[in-house]
């Protein structure tokens, strides 16, 4: 099983146990998060909105969050070349501690797009 | 083996290993922390502290920090209900970047409680 | 004015204004931060989710959310000791960097109680 | 003098001090950072760049930041509804532990729209 | 009064107040912080120490913790170019975000040096 | 293979995959890096240049960038004693939260010197 697989059914598996123990808090968290990348919810469209989710997640150096917002990007018809520039800057901003999260990104998206 | 031995295993052989050699202030540190959670240490009491040291760890999102206060948290006798509580303030307060941590903290709960 | 009147002036005048442009992310996340620490509100008591609160907020280094759950510890009738023993366990986890935001919060905490 | 002129007086005048020193890594990164956000460089828009500065600098809780990007927004023609949007994901991204950070980019704001 | 007097008298003001609040973990964490970076304590000499404690402290970034080993900086004796190198490795390795530390930092070691 | 081999491997491969995309931004970033702590460069030495490459990213708490510094930090002459004071240091100013960490780096240490 290719890494995209694994990471998509373990986060599968766990959310389902999670949502299942019926923490309000946590619900609505998840809720919410489903929510705010809607296409057609709020003026910034899905692009843009995945761009910042994967950037945000760069900086904050979180390997599970930038492999959840690179397979959105790849959803929602982002290039590689724009992919690869939103984390350069995301990378400058962070400095060099974000460079390991930045090679496992590559290697990420690498294989979503078949390369 | 499971992950709970696993997370134990390394844990005890490297601390064992750290404190061989010899450092003043990582010893100091290691002795402090065996204290600050201890029954009878200070006015709080350990269900408390071990909520504190599980919530603090998950913002700032340490997995082994979190997998340690759990078993510390199932040892003091914190209910599923309560842990699960316990981190959905957590995930309020650290924002969806938590979230891949608390699968992984769900997970290893409940592997603890043997469910 | 004193710095507590001072911090909850300027939060009570900004939450408004956040508000008011009417963004239903914010919203909710507000209102869901409003909900979660309630009283009655899940299992665990207001004082055990305004310690999380407070420690969280001070390992984060956030001098801000710590002012607030120290008024919210007060008002939850926390005592000193209950409160700086949280903060000495929230000051080991997160190391000497989090002191400078220690001494902020004690001066806060004396001006809370009238020391 | 507002905010934003001060916020910008000891930008220059500081910027200036640090470049004046001749130390080599600042220098360049220093101009990295000006060319990464560059209209015309790379393929993303300058719009888009600066929403994902925006957000990475509110994730990070760094409120100079915050408000050298919302000055660059305001510049870029972003409107206030994409601005609070964009805001709220990175409320949503970072936890609640971002809003004392959001109420000063919201007076900032503002000020920046002569609101 | 000067941000060095500033700086230093509210450090000293609120150490006191927390050393009298007589919390067992807190004293140990400040009795260790005086060992660690004192001369002859441990192999490494005073110089390394405080870049340590300066690098560290300004990627974490926390500006009362960067004056602080700024004024212990110079005290041991740095040269400003030292200091200013060891800042932009911090710069690169933290990323743009540590910036407007470096800014203030810059701007208390002028005070410090009299320039 | 053993984990220094593994390490050494994929960051390897990954930086050259990376280098292969060709951003600009990127680019500029790696070549910084590399200058940064190349020996005669600058007027702090090689190892003050590691010591504070491998405080920063372990109180940064970035494995792989720990595993790095440790790897030059050999090259470069460091002694155990040395490096295990720096890194006493560092889990002070970072907090217990760096333990963990901590951990892994004293058994690639070990690795690297074939304890």
């Amino acid at each position: 099983m290719n890494q995209v697989e694994q990471f998509n059914d373990y986060r599968t598996k766990m959310n389902e146990r999670i949502l299942e123990s019926d923490n309000l808090i946590i619900k609505r968290i998840f809720n919410l998060d489903t929510n705010a990348y809607a296409d057609g919810e709020g003026i910034l469209n899905v692009k843009v909105k995945e761009l910042i989710g994967l950037t945000c997640s760069l900086v904050l150096r979180c390997d599970d969050c930038v492999k959840y917002h690179l397979g959105k990007s790849h959803e929602a018809g982002l290039s590689s070349k724009e992919v690869h520039e939103a984390m350069g800057i995301a990378t400058l901003i962070g400095g060099t501690i974000v460079i390991p999260h930045l090679r496992r990104a590559y290697d990420y998206w690498d294989e979503l797009t078949g390369k």
